[in-house]
């Protein structure tokens, strides 16, 4: 698999780098289409390394992301079909913790899960889902972290892009992606591209 | 208007707090109906005042976001079908300014886009757009400022989570919502709401 090997060589790249994955869970076809869309594109543009879509096939939304990682640039790399069990069980053996972002968790703003989650200096599976989420999500065998983004309904869209911006600092909104065939120059007024 | 009268008296109520209010444009009903569902909530959550569902009607969008402020508390409004012309039009009328989300704006981390924003002491009409907004949306005319979630493509609900999380500085994400029939304990483990 392309996408596997690009891993592969990007984690050896960024080995000393904190990484970031996100898995999402619960896609279905047409229904999710543009919101895992906009999941996996909000992941790649505000850092994460990657992204798994657990438990089922989507080719269409493969090709949507990896056209824009390919017109965009960067190492982000698509996978898909992998059961977020055998996903999980994985991360950890490899070393890295597992944040599952919900409505129920602890609050990252009043709480110090965000601090906590910093200090354990491991690589981050951030866990969104789409349906109501299996109760295992919850516990300790699953995730290390459970937060939330406020405790108020809204969007696993808008929660994993104030969890990636937290915790990257901002810096993730600054950086530059490599081998990329259009770029933005950010402009007061107008569109400006350098392709 | 239930709606308008409430948001008149929440105007009323929250004079001399910085105000935001989202407008979302070019809803297609159907193809973009959970996404802009998202982005409406999001807005909530994260602390704006109030929605508008420009220039078109969608009723079950309405309902969605109605009953979650029904049942999670707080004043937000959800206007819908007013052109945005006029929308921002009566905005600027009443001494507010407005800021367009735009993947090709000033970058808000690497520039003091957000700094003059807050500055400005002006209630803030946030513009996301769905489809390819007008050019008009970039002119003086209409957006004070265009302003970019990092100058990548990615999700106009993204960019609205990060835009308000880093304006209120995160404060948003830990009020209260008064009236609530629902309200979530945080918790490491579990699920736990007051009904």
């Amino acid at each position: 698999m392309e996408n596997s090997e690009q891993s592969k060589k990007s984690n050896k790249k960024e080995k000393k780098l904190r990484k970031i994955v996100v898995l999402r869970w619960g896609h279905r076809p047409q229904r999710d289409a543009r919101l895992t869309t906009h999941v996996a594109l909000t992941a790649r543009a505000l850092g994460a390394s990657g992204f798994l879509l657990s438990d089922i096939v989507d080719k269409k939304i493969e090709e949507t992301v990896e056209k824009v990682t390919r017109n965009w640039g960067g190492n982000f790399f698509f996978e898909m079909e992998t059961s977020w069990k055998s996903a999980v069980r994985d991360w950890k053996a490899k070393g890295g913790i597992v944040v599952h972002l919900t409505v129920y968790g602890k609050n990252i703003q009043t709480s110090s899960v965000l601090d906590r989650i910093k200090q354990s200096k491991k690589d981050v599976l951030v866990m969104v889902g789409s349906q109501k989420v299996p109760k295992d999500f919850f516990s300790k065998e699953v995730s290390d972290f459970n937060v939330s983004i406020g405790n108020q309904p809204h969007s696993e869209c808008a929660a994993l892009a104030v969890f990636l911006d937290r915790f990257f600092e901002g810096k993730e909104l600054a950086k530059g992606f490599k081998k990329a065939k259009i770029k933005v120059v950010p402009q007061q007024r107008g569109k400006r591209t350098i392709v």
